[in-house]
């Protein structure tokens, strides 16, 4: 099929499912397809973060329209919808590689609402990060109790 | 600042502009973030890519909701805007880990185009991922298209 042909060709599509290690499962390939996958979505939520962060301790100038691009992508990568990512039995008690814990999965489990609270100080921010420099700091105190309250409760220490 | 105090106890913000190698200059930190970050959108492609080539396939089952999750996650990533991440001087002559090569810097570079090519084929493959297999397997066409002419303009052998 031409369009499988030209996805390899583009070097994309199934290499990330078909699994780095011989010998796992097509069980295990999914689950460390989904935590480097997850992990991704972490890495730009830092890079982004990283150039809020610089600006709003003054380490950078402040600049509009690359706060608002780094606030953006964001709000954006904030929305993705996850659920592929967050497979069940991909917790630290089931898999390696990964620091997520099994109370992600669990009954009374509020990471969902977590994840909302996320996107919301996220969208907040991408407005503020526009207005001006006061308003960028002010904005991104929300985000980072965000992702603090989920780490603090989902994520195991390194 | 507690602003900032509440990020770096989220385990985030400032890491990655840190750097990981001692005696890294502060401009080669920031390349290898923007490389790190860009190859992380990549990662979150294929991811994405995967589950909905592996429906187009038949080697797993076509689920409309499915489908259309991981095609308005890779329609959104599309989306997201680039700049911080292709940083000049972040070409394969000039920095390790990467493979981009430094035509995509010079005059004449049509990489922006073929990103909106690629963020074209997929909102075109969003809408048609919900719709049936046919349409889905139809749309992959263009997509990997777009990921392959710009990867064989632009992308090193490995």
């Amino acid at each position: 099929m031409t369009v499988f042909r030209t996805l390899l060709a583009a070097g994309i599509g199934l290499g990330l499912l078909a699994g780095a290690a011989i010998g796992q499962s097509a069980d295990e390939k999914a689950i460390q397809a989904a935590i480097k996958a997850r992990q991704a979505q972490m890495d730009l939520y830092a890079f982004n973060l990283g150039a809020l962060g610089a600006m709003a301790k003054g380490e950078i100038p402040y600049d509009a329209a690359q706060a608002g691009a780094a606030a953006g992508n964001l709000a954006k990568l904030t929305t993705l919808n996850g659920m592929a990512y967050w497979l069940p039995g991909s917790d630290n008690m089931s898999a390696d590689n990964t620091r997520a814990l099994p109370a992600i999965w669990e009954a009374g489990s509020d990471v969902g609402k977590m994840a909302r609270d996320l996107a919301e100080a996220a969208a907040a921010l991408e407005t503020a990060a526009t207005t001006d420099l006061a308003a960028l700091q002010a904005a991104l105190g929300p985000v980072g109790q965000a992702c603090g309250a989920c780490h603090k409760a989902y994520r195991a220490p390194e």
